[in-house]
């Protein structure tokens, strides 16, 4: 029986790998690595550095370039869907030419807004390959940020709400706190009071880390700005922040 | 300047923890390991674990026993940061015997329900010891739940709400995924509804740790018994769930 380990490995610093992802690579004969096309190729680069860094001898690495995908889609789910069903499909190819146990790096950990598990759910759906599989828990960049700002996510006794920034427009605010993430347009901007705290950070654990926080009302701007910078500068950007009245 | 290094270590499984942690306890002279009283001496156990593993070479641990605490309070947020200052207390004598760099080891990750920040904070208010302090981000409960039962968090584009017992008696499930923690008194049979899934799982990462999956309706009255053994057996428990409508 083919086996596959979908091994979270961090949101950013390679050093963020867990010993349990460490000894999941050692056992892989194969690394199934999804890239998002040239962009993003930094994103990639984490992955082979822990690679080569945690796991000696030779491996194989099957990069699995991402299908492109519409980003503003009337039909949200719609698009998202058939897009897994490609990454399936590719997934699936790659997989036929493993024998033993092959490897999914994930970015962060795999139970949060990533595909990678409902991937292999239709890959073995579509039932042309047949495996056991095993997920490997990793830090999210929640906790990343959290950790670079020395904040904590709650306040007392409170919940903590993980959106999007779609959702966040639609919905606002959870009570408690509110982490935002997968936000391409700035949200935070459409935030309305004049008592919320901001604690923001884009690549983190990356070289480019760059951290703001602050009372929302002042520093959004300050955000908006430095934001629209470093992704002119490098092509993309990947952000999180948490939201929180006084 | 003396140092702090407030390292998250995962959720149960000593291989939970991350380089960057293994690396930050390799440079620490002095533990601090708070614990919560005798019922709880195998969660300290896997910090011991951690240390024996992966932290070659001499090292002190100083054991600070946490001050007991009412959990049934009328004033919950008052007795709770009653007891944040004892604890304040207690590590800063611990603290004062440390001169270079010292370490607290907290479950899972820092950020996510853990007072080990507030209180750091609140040592540092204080004024009578300085330090600087860096947090280093851990694998939650909440990643090793979704790991365990190789489930996903969110549903597509969803929001994902994280909150306590107490809370979701009080404001019922978020839109999307509920995650709860801290739940003493087994607060999902009081979910109304008969299209909930349940993914619960006790103990998680540890030797007897317990998964239990499946319709709210169906399964409740099992996690329920199970949950009772369980922590009749140990004497206590430590348990987490995701909720989502079909
Ligand atoms: C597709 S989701 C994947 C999340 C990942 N599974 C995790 O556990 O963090 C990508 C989103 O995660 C956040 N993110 C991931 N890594 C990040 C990083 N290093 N810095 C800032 N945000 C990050 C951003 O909000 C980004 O839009
Ligand atoms: C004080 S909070 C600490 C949470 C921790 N900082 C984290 O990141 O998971 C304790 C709660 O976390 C959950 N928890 C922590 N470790 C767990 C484990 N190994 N198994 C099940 N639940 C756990 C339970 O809901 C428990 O009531």
């Amino acid at each position: 029986m083919r086996e596959l380990s979908v091994i979270g490995i961090g949101a950013g610093d390679p050093d963020q790998v867990t010993m349990q992802a460490v000894k999941a690579m050692r056992r892989a004969e194969a690394f199934f690595v999804i890239g998002k096309g040239a962009e993003k190729r930094e994103l990639v680069e984490v992955r082979t550095a822990i690679l080569a860094e945690y796991v000696e001898g030779p491996h194989r690495i099957i990069e699995i370039t991402d299908p492109p995908r519409d980003r503003t889609p009337e039909d949200y789910t719609g698009v998202v869907q058939d897009w897994h069903e490609r990454r399936a499909e590719l997934l699936e190819a790659a997989f036929e030419q493993v024998d033993g146990v092959g490897a999914i790096l994930v970015w962060g950990d795999p139970a949060l807004y990533d595909s990678t598990l409902r991937m292999i759910e239709h890959v073995l759906a579509r039932g042309r390959v047949d495996f056991d599989y095993t997920v490997i828990p990793g830090v999210t960049s929640i906790a990343a940020l959290a950790a670079r700002h020395r904040v904590v996510l709650h306040r007392i006794g409170e919940p903590v709400h993980v959106t999007t920034g779609r959702k966040l427009r639609e919905q606002g605010l959870g009570t408690g706190s509110t982490v935002v993430m997968l936000d391409g347009d700035t949200s935070f901007t459409e935030v309305p009071g004049d008592d919320i705290h901001i604690w923001w950070g884009a690549y983190l654990g990356m070289p480019d880390e760059t951290l703001i926080a602050g009372n929302l009302r002042e520093v959004e701007h300050e955000i908006v700005t430095r934001r629209a910078q470093l992704r002119a500068n490098k092509g993309w950007i990947m952000d999180v922040y948490l939201l929180r009245a006084f």
